[in-house]
């Protein structure tokens, strides 16, 4: 299998990009074409051990930036990296796309390079989301690409992402829970209210409307949801824990609670000395909360998923966030692998 | 200043309400008029000491149930509590209703029985979100009473929500943003697009298109955004942090963590005891972050707020939370009482 990955695109590419894809190469066994600027990405592979793994640069003259237009830049920047990493698809040098760059670029370069799957109306953006769930995560499709819709593309979206959901991520039967403001199938915009109806008839396992609570509880395995309200749901997601630890940290950085924090952990470490059970009972305690802690970090952590798929188009492309390291860039990879292996595509063109 | 109660409102209705009245009563030295069902308000009442208080029964014989239709049950059911607190409003004899009850009840009851501020297109239901910000709240403005807007209603919520926070809530010139899935000005749907250059020519402080994860970030006073969009932040606000606390909590209640947890603190109680310093050092301390985080908990707690405001109608209405205890209703009545004496309806309709 052979996956090509855009060694520009993201917040530390080519750094991340190309030390992500030595890691994918060596743990997945895959050969990965990195395409941009070859003395670029020559530097970075400098950097590591690549002995034994299939790693080809594929030369590319311009990047499309993350302030850049997509639309304008895709049509003007034809070398750009995403340009190019479409086109080893297209033309089947490759089986997949990744890119931590612009997602609206690669979105663009993907619909125009590619071309969308025959009867897809619009192609959509996806994510993995951390929940409650057994399955610990749901499958969010649209997290951007049609900030307007009509009823029968959020049906379609139900249908691209049933699919995903069971044969990429595993997930048996998986629900399907349409975003609206009210559980009731009275409730929600014109357009809600009329997708909800379509949706009762499509060949997927339809639960209804959900509210915003019921995402992180895991009540569906796929949200459907405009690109609109898809968006700002990821950001929410992303600001409010972060601006809720803030607050906290804000918060304990009075003076009386540094000095008390203080006090208190210089009397542990005395009391540790001298009384020896006490001493050992806390630092194990101590280990245990450390990898405790380290566990539910990694399970709220975007960076396992590795990315969404861009569903609809006639190919595999993996998108992920911009701020990506190489160990999301690593899952990114194996999320193209799994794709692949799995035949989305096909499976999606053989239920239309 | 009377204030109206919808006494039967609200999922432990009437005896959080009646505790919340009598509250706000001696807190404030306003007088409460509570709608209902005369016995059940009586039987309340007398379990708690009201003398010298100014609380009158106002009888009422139906009640809008949550799941009753809200535009069905408010004509079929004349003497609902929320249709005879709105004629109380409605024809002098107080100055503002306040309910916890259906809010979608409540929003149809003010809107037939108090009518539209001239030129206002669509009233809007509000409330309070806790933020990082100096004034530590932002107000958002629509959270569920229009699911389908046009960008002028969007425009009118700008300035609603820009007087109601400055004039009530106390924040000086206001900063107001409008909900997009990007900051830059072309982004959005084809609606946010135009409600963009419409609010940049209107007469208050917009600052542009914010984020989802500016919201909690405190990047605006009010956030402008349609019902359905409002609907889904404030409920994924609410669903977030309780799904992240439940996954912990559950990770948490593996035999291995409760073993060593139970070894840590029996240790610790015989160290406390051996070494007398760390003992002092250890309750000084738990006393004090156990206040930090009730001082945090309260923060970030919707009860602290009361509730918002129904802006748009010929009168001032608060819609607290079905879920709202005596404290909640309390601040509502603070809220309503406030927004009487800032006379909010009229300096609205003086801005049109």
């Amino acid at each position: 299998m052979i996956i090509t990955l855009d060694a520009m695109g993201g917040d530390t590419a080519p750094q991340s990009t190309v030390y992500g894809a030595v890691w994918a190469a060596r743990d997945f066994g895959i050969a990965i074409q990195l395409v941009g600027k070859p003395n670029r990405i020559a530097t970075e592979l400098a950097k590591h051990d690549t002995q034994g793994l299939d790693l080809q640069i594929i030369p590319a003259s311009e990047v499309i930036e993350m302030e850049d237009s997509p639309a304008e830049s895709v049509r003007s920047k034809k070398d750009a990296s995403v340009n190019v990493g479409v086109r080893q698809v297209k033309t089947g040098k490759s089986h997949a796309f990744v890119s931590a760059g612009n997602s609206g670029g690669t979105f663009v370069a993907s619909l125009f390079g590619l071309g969308r799957i025959k009867g897809i109306k619009r192609p959509a953006l996806t994510t993995a989301y951390p929940t409650r769930s057994a399955h610990r995560i749901c499958f969010l499709i649209d997290v951007g690409a049609n900030a307007d819709v009509k009823p029968e593309y959020l049906v379609q979206f139900g249908l691209m992402g049933s699919l995903y959901t069971e044969k990429v991520l595993g997930i048996p039967n998986p629900r399907v829970g349409l975003v609206s403001n009210g559980e009731e199938k009275d409730k929600g915009s014109k357009i809600i209210k009329e997708a909800y109806k379509l949706m009762n008839l499509a060949p997927f396992n339809f639960i209804g409307n959900i509210e915003g609570k019921d995402i992180p509880a895991g009540l569906a395995d796929v949200i459907v949801t405009d690109g609109f309200t898809g968006n700002v749901i990821v950001k929410l997601s992303e600001g409010l824990p972060k601006g809720i630890m803030e607050t906290i940290a804000d918060d304990f950085k009075t003076p009386t609670t540094l000095i008390v924090g203080g006090a208190l952990i210089t009397t542990t470490v005395v009391a540790m000395y001298r009384t020896k059970i006490f001493g050992l009972t806390a630092l194990l305690s101590g280990l245990l909360t450390w990898r405790k802690i380290n566990e539910i970090k990694k399970r709220f952590d975007y960076r396992e998923f590795g990315g969404g798929a861009l569903l609809g188009v006639d190919g595999v492309v993996i998108v992920t966030h911009g701020r990506a390291d190489a160990y999301t860039i690593r899952n990114a990879i194996r999320a193209a692998k799994q794709a692949v292996e799995n035949d989305i595509v096909n499976t999606i063109k053989e239920y239309l």
